[in-house]
């Protein structure tokens, strides 16, 4: 998928050469030539006759990945002996961990940690279970609850192929926001089962994320699950992607100069993330979008509309408009993309309005490139890491689950996530704001704290940390 | 309940006494005279005029911490300013946590732990299902799953309350075994909501271990979900309890120069453990059980035998004795008591045959206290951690867990149960052995080692750890 060699795409090649040839020398030449970088270049054992060399290198894809190992192959004297992924070598054994907090050296901590102990602790929560979000892992524990059924871009690939991802996921929730999430995959898809499991597997946990769950049974997972449970649940690839997605715009028409009750917006993309973008927008303030599916304008004239899009039928599209998204584009201020590859072209762009701003947010391949957008839009935004901003929702859920963990919240509300994106956008200075800085990068450190502190606050604003009994 | 002063019930009083005069040192006085234990004394602020100490010291209960500090207020001149409790303290924010093993410093490492990189591992055992058990935690993590049904000793406290209890059990897990479990509170008590959302949750995992769940439920729950996952399932307070005790009584036996075959064995109490015990110990060569529930005898002319204690009665009691539990100890060589406090007395224990062994094992309170019974019996087992001979479930669960993740079995058998038995068993050498050490100790270096090694190989052994891809 890549057209460049990237660290996702990282082989390390192990092999040896003559100890007094000229082959190390033609080794980096070798990868170079097949169209890889090499990043590193390790000789691990140097004897009289034969070196062993690791030949660490980028690569495209798969095939790439054969043809730099058949270019280092064809180097004179070279024995190729393993070639190892770096993306699976970081993945072996898993990437995740349970660590025990308390020590557990003798007796004495054992009697304190588990039985006899442990009985006291566990009466005192009988007698107030809300104590349980101070003497227990509920206090700062996520379920990272996914089915399997739209994983990355990936499609339904099922819940152990979906591990991985939820993995990595905990890990980022603990990198930015010191969350203690685990893993739940879900061996069903039927929505009355994962319902039923979320509610039954809660009381452990401090909060819900939903992950990877194809539309529109995400939907009613969520609602169903709101109304059930007393723990915020937060469908990320909804509103994790709407947060990041408000924030980037209110800032992008800070840079343009206009305001977001007056620009006209289409958005292509009524799946998850599509829906739930415009519920934020409208909640926001914006009341002029057209949304487009793979059929055109979502309008009340179409006999498709299901209750999704229906509800989106009824709040957009106050013209009527029937056309395609060619014709919704034309004359728009802003267009928001997150449908599929390549679905935009210059020619689009060139026909918006001026100062127009284009977040082309399908992933890994966009609605148009960033390079042809650039040419005609004031304000550009992709979901790539190698062009400036950045939409990635690891700016959003780690601290909005902080906030909400924080203030011992029991609901997620549209005000929470509204003030979520403004505290994002406003960690971009107004120094600091350009065309290419219209969003902080997921390694700011005031990103996550910032969406915490507004999501606190708004969720109530019990002070962060807890006090002794 | 306990009655010495104990760790478990720890405290530590935060106090100012005048900074000249002699309060200090009646301080300690003070604590003893109440019946408490000083552990600490630290001056944490020293004025002018007044020191701030905190004292730490054992109590035996909630009543005698208000006795210690009212002894300590009662000192001329002592401001009593707060009291903690170390117990309660220790579990503030909870015990353990969630962990990446992966560092996530930068763009790169990202890339390959999240997306884009994850992808290539997701698709790798979407292709090969068994891959997740090499790329993914499931490779190492069990769940610690209840209902809160039947918690310790304290019953149905519901699965909120249970939750430190299964914190605990998670960190030993750890500790012991270097296992990630973690906590699975269920919000039903229902066999069939019990038994699926196990099974929905089981992808992520690659071990289910049951707790605390009352009979007569556990045995289906656990019947069920053997019948339906491809990880194991292992109910502790079964299997755990029934492979300490076999252990103990192999060795115990050998104390006493008998042979399994042939005694004659006493078990009290038919509920999870005792219907665990009776299976292991009846699969291991067992052939003289007399089984005793609170209505005496179990035997097959009883009219309120249920499917388990049928299947008890079709297994033990070849005489249909039909009398109390009195009677069916009298002349045995084994009593193993997993039943109610104080159900057994010294002479009781005097009118069994010589060299008798007596497992007292209720908890905290045994059926006979281990002072009464050494009177008469020639071993003593208890599940005090204050007299020789503890049977503990530490003992088994670690070792058992990481003999099947390491084999990556996807059953529990009896074979298994009773190599892991006879491991545990083997760990107290020809020279050790004697009555007041028939078993390990908890703290015994080797005890989770060998009883991993003995499952792994009763479960066709494939090797410890894994290699490269």
């Amino acid at each position: 998928m890549a057209t460049v060699p990237s660290v996702s795409y990282s082989i390390t090649v192990r092999l040896e050469v003559p100890a007094g040839g000229k082959a190390v020398s033609l080794l980096t030449h070798a990868v170079e030539t097949a169209g890889g970088v090499v990043t590193a270049l390790d000789v691990t054992n140097a004897g009289h006759e034969k070196l062993r060399i690791d030949v660490t290198c980028a690569a495209k894809d798969t095939d790439h990945v054969q043809a730099i190992v058949d270019s280092l192959g064809a180097v004179e004297d070279v024995t190729i002996h393993k070639v190892s992924d770096r993306t699976f070598l970081m993945h072996l054994g898993g990437k995740i961990e349970m660590q025990s907090k308390v020590p557990l050296r003798n007796r004495d901590e054992l009697s304190m940690a588990y039985t006899p102990g442990v009985a006291r602790v566990s009466l005192a929560i009988a007698r107030n279970p809300e104590d349980a979000r101070r003497l227990t892992v509920k206090r700062n524990s996520v379920a990272v609850v996914t089915d399997g059924s739209a994983v990355l871009g990936l499609g339904n690939i099922g819940p152990a192929a979906a591990l991985p991802v939820m993995e990595g996921k905990a890990a980022l929730f603990k990198r930015f926001a010191g969350i203690d999430a685990w893993p739940i995959c879900l061996d069903t898809q039927d929505v009355d089962e994962i319902v039923r499991t979320v509610q039954v597997i809660a009381p452990g946990f401090g909060g819900i994320n939903l992950e990877d769950i194809s539309a529109p049974r995400c939907f009613e997972v969520e609602r169903r699950l709101r109304g059930l449970l007393d723990i915020p649940v937060f469908h990320d690839d909804q509103h994790g992607t709407a947060i990041c997605v408000l924030a980037a715009l209110t800032n992008a028409l800070k840079v343009v100069g206009k305001d977001l009750a007056h620009v006209r917006i289409t958005l292509a993309g009524a799946g998850a993330a599509g829906t739930a973008v415009l519920r934020l927008l409208l909640a926001a303030g914006a009341q002029h979008v057209i949304v487009c599916d793979y059929l055109g304008a979502v309008h009340l004239g179409r006999e498709d509309l299901d209750d999704s899009l229906r509800w989106v039928a009824e709040h957009t599209n106050a013209g009527g408009y029937a056309g395609d998204l060619r014709g919704a584009v034309k004359g728009a201020d802003v267009f928001i993309g997150v449908s599929a590859p390549g679905i935009l072209t210059g020619e689009d762009v060139a026909a918006m309005a001026d100062g127009s701003v284009v977040f082309a947010l399908a992933n890994p391949e966009p609605e148009i490139t960033p390079d042809d957008a650039r040419e005609h839009a004031a304000v550009v935004a992709t979901g790539r890491s190698d062009y400036p901003n950045q939409i990635n929702n690891v700016l959003a859920f780690p601290g909005v689950f902080r906030g909400l963990l924080d203030a011992q919240a029991t609901v997620v509300t549209p005000e929470m996530l509204i003030a979520a994106a403004r505290a994002l956008a406003a960690v971009v200075t107004a120094e600091e704001l350009g065309p290419n800085y219209i969003i902080p990068s997921v390694f700011h450190p005031d990103a996550a704290n910032a969406v915490a502190a507004a999501v606190r606050e708004s969720a109530g604003g019990k002070a962060r940390g807890f006090t002794e009994a």
